[in-house]
């Protein structure tokens, strides 16, 4: 079992970026990393990448750098892919269909283990080996399987009803696309959101402020022709 | 113009959570809110957000809260809500289709101006409004008409390709649903990345968490009874 202390959210959000420069690495037959190197590889100062992964041990050898199969081995052993996750997925519209068809869960360390919707046309049609069943079934199947995870990616109408549902029969963790905050206060249920709209304004924000730097720019350079 | 100093990446992701949940409060009638307020419905302290609105100028008066319709506006500004931002998506598969389906670029400042697709048979569809053009058309289109932003939904193989060639037809910011890293050293292009296995992987960090966090605790029990 890793040993546990309190991470900060900054910390555990960095590691699966990690884990991918770290894949890539992998392939790309580089066996060493430096800390040095591999904060330049992610915009990250070395001593940083040394804080974060003290947070979890000691894994560099100084001087020597990091292994970089065994830091990533170590690395998605601490974000639990290791650990066999089962999760479901509740609404088989768009987003739902997507997540089945082209995301692969077991690249993660989850498992798919069925999908659900109140679409009789959507009802027992099957992608990637996952079989959609009727709402009506829900129940029934959490009270029968140890579900870890319930994807959420029904309509935002129905996302706080179906939230609740899920946590009533046990479901402890939400991957929430639906737009809609389920947070509670008092409840143990972890919520992770996937916010389209939260990423597109950050991008026009981005895009504002280099507009406005090159009509700064602009002006500065016709002020300077007059 | 809004003022421009340069703003911490953190402070730059707090702003779409301030502008949903003001959105929130002024659905519900609210009109003033406190720093002490708005940080509890957010998890943030009262300082932290005074802090991160004066970032951008003077928005509230001492014991007087914000008031939060002219709040939401100044954030929404900032933001670059108000520009007219002009978008297209290149690549029409599940995800490209989810978007244009249901993601209401307009609630956020933008208008998808027109799709891209490869597909025969997906070229010449319309939804909501806008009809798939074929990838051949992509060069002269980005000659024609003055985009600001390229939504890339494209296979993973095909990122990189399609996103030099934006690149190299003016695009300037692209949001990139790939999973395919698309930063390049010395390139000026904004990239935002949608990351679903990024988000998935911290779940899985709080779910294998608070496993070991339960284990614990019943070892701890376990001990006291011998």
């Amino acid at each position: 079992m890793v040993k546990r202390i309190k991470v900060s959210n900054n910390v555990i959000r960095r590691l699966p970026r990690y884990l991918r420069k770290l894949d890539e690495l992998k392939a790309g037959g580089v066996s060493r990393v430096s800390s040095k190197n591999l904060g330049a590889l992610l915009g990250l100062t070395p001593s940083q990448i040394r804080q974060d992964f003290s947070c979890f041990g000691e894994f560099g050898q100084q001087g020597y750098g990091y292994n970089v199969g065994a830091l990533r081995d170590e690395i998605a052993s601490i974000l639990g892919m290791d650990r066999g996750f089962k999760a479901i997925l509740i609404g088989v519209g768009n987003i739902g269909h997507a997540l089945m068809d082209n995301f692969c869960f077991s690249d993660w360390g989850f498992t798919l283990s069925a999908a659900f919707d109140i679409d009789p046309a959507i009802i027992g049609t099957t992608t990637n080996g996952v079989t959609v069943r009727s709402m009506d079934e829900l129940l029934d199947f959490l009270h029968e399987h140890e579900i870890d995870v319930a994807v959420l990616t029904v309509p935002a109408d129905a996302a706080v009803a179906v939230a609740k549902l899920l946590r009533d029969n046990g479901i402890g963790a939400i991957w929430n696309f639906t737009n809609v905050e389920l947070t509670e206060p008092n409840s143990s249920t972890i919520v992770e959101n996937i916010h389209f709209s939260d990423s597109l304004l950050s991008l026009g924000y981005y895009v504002a402020e280099r507009y406005d730097e090159e009509a700064a720019h602009a002006a500065r350079l016709a002020r300077r022709e007059q």
